[in-house]
């Protein structure tokens, strides 16, 4: 597979090479709060509709804290010897049904961990009347329930992609979901919305998981 | 909105533009305690009575561990296109009653947030006996019983800005007030004061909601 | 004990040298973690068989985030007056009987620990179903029960090398070995594939034992 | 006050400011792992017997985590206008009971708060089992039972340094003595050594903890 030109943008080389040094950053700043662990996580962005449209991702199995432009693969040209992720499809199915997603962030934490298996059976994380909710886009109120999904976990990628496509209409207002035992996806408008979101529903995840499992 | 003029405080240029730098540095330290997750949290500051108690405040919607002294408002010019905080009322009811304060601080943390909920209804949060107490202006001694009010989280700010008036009337002697699920606002007699009064109340918060849940 | 010449290898002075780099920076890595604490924790690598099968191992009784390789010991020249720890039989018995094994690191972590001494009884700690599992060389689902094994903590080292033997025996799919109140043993084809399986297993150790100290 | 002349050592200048140094790197490090908040905290080191065996201590109500040499006060002229903590008789009892003793740190942590409240009414905190028992100085098996005195809080310092005295010697073998609800005491027969107690401890205070607490 032929490497990434970076020059081809609307913006011109400077506009891509950003897009990707951003994505590269936000997997230093997941790294130090060990939510990459082992290689784990995986982290895309799409470009503007004028700029194509275009997405793309981390190669599989680096380790994402260390990761630069150079690792990451062109999905519209996606061919050859390189090793996509097999999550890429995930990726794929949030860009069709979530139109105004810029950026997505895959990543596992010690708390998504812990509530996508205590709340597997009911199939959603149920996160209510915290302020930082309003970090999330769309909210205007700590007064809001937040139902983040929860999919039981897969190695066969078609199917799970069928699911996820199915949580992500039953659920239109969600912003992210969750994989049993595996990780969150979130998303955004932009790199930066992706990160607000990724650390607003991580800090919500660990005061729920500590609120449940306290003998209080 | 017009900038800052940095350059019109009684010790000139360099004095003002060091406290909001200062202030700056206070946002990077939260930021690296996990205080100010996902644009959260506000922070400013009050020149002294000679300087004409001038107050500047982070605009919202930034990483707080990532503003520089361009990122602050200036309160007393108010206007035009910025975008205050919708909390910025609620500093300034702090500075009308609490003649000595001189920097406010305002952080969601996940202890904060787990123990304003587990305390709201009682209506403050209990502090007792502690060595670190003495970190708080005015405290001697361990033997002191520290109550940190805790006000149900609110939307409507005016209303807020009242309730807050009260407890600050109510508890002349405290150093924190906490919002439900919200965070803890807490202020001292200098930059330096407050983020003294943070650490020390962040720690203490900690401890005891370890204690409570623990099932010893 | 003369100090070690680097520049002995297959590959010249640099790709020795490079090794014990790598070594001393997976040190300094999981000092940060707090997984060597008070001189705790040792590491060792073994060169290729072209080179010698060569094995060297950090000296006892130093800050493991603060080695230079002036800090390793050569094994093959072991003599002298220098500090080897009295666990550098048990890396031996590892690179013996796991001919694949490149790296070696034994660490002290809060969760290993308490993990140890809760399934000492059963003698081994079970981890299920998690999509980190997938890190282990040769684990290719989260369907997958790894059995991490637990032997009682000894300082007769003779005696512990042969139990430690039997387990790599009786758990030929062992990725690591747990030792009672003492910490884990883990390697690695290499000093990266051991360092992805030690943050693999300590991910996996803190998840479960924060779920299995949950009162949910 | 006068300043400290560091150029008094029987190594002359650099060997006495090395101390100084190596003790001011201990607050940043104690600093970066939570163990001085809010200017809690104090740091001392004693010159071998052929240097006078002089003292020095940190000055109070500082930053342990950004002293330098010229905020260490030399016990042996203590006069003047400046602060020295109200804990320095403290320093003051080790050095005199403890001949070894070179160094002594004294920090507040959230686990061994915790824990001397816990213990309290035992007075003591057992540790028992652990290998990371043997970096206290002495200990060669992890079949030790370490006993941590812990003394009520107090703020009337001669009353507390007699029952130090008092425990120091029911304890001859223990490395650290805890204040309820206010800290740990450790020492050590140098800097380093200090140091390495402080993690020992701390580390068996965090695995202690978390294993009482639990519901398993």
């Amino acid at each position: 597979m032929p490497a990434v030109e970076w020059g081809n943008g609307r913006d011109g080389h400077i506009g891509l090479l950003q897009l990707a040094e951003d994505l590269c950053d936000a997997g230093r700043w997941c790294s130090t709060r060990g939510w990459v662990p082992a290689t784990a996580g995986n982290f895309s962005f799409r470009t503007a509709p004028a700029d194509g449209g275009r997405i793309f991702i981390t190669a599989s199995g680096l380790d994402k804290g260390a990761i630069t432009p150079a690792d990451l693969l062109d999905c519209n040209v996606l061919a050859g010897a390189g090793r996509p992720s097999a999550e890429t499809s995930l990726h794929g199915v949030i860009y069709r049904d979530r139109p105004d997603a810029k950026a997505i962030f895959h990543i596992h934490s010690i708390w998504n961990t812990l509530l996508s298996d205590r709340f597997a059976q009911d199939g959603v994380v149920p996160l209510e009347g915290y302020e930082v909710l309003k970090a999330l886009t769309g909210v205007n109120t700590h007064e809001h329930r937040e139902l983040v999904p929860v999919l039981e976990n897969s190695q066969e990628y078609g199917g799970l992609s069928l699911q996820l496509a199915e949580v992500l209409r039953m659920f239109p207002d969600a912003h992210g979901v969750l994989l049993r035992k595996h990780g969150l996806y979130t998303w955004g408008e932009s790199i930066a919305g992706a990160r607000r979101h990724l650390e607003a529903l991580e800090f919500l995840f660990e005061v729920e998981a500590r609120r449940l499992m306290g003998s209080w």
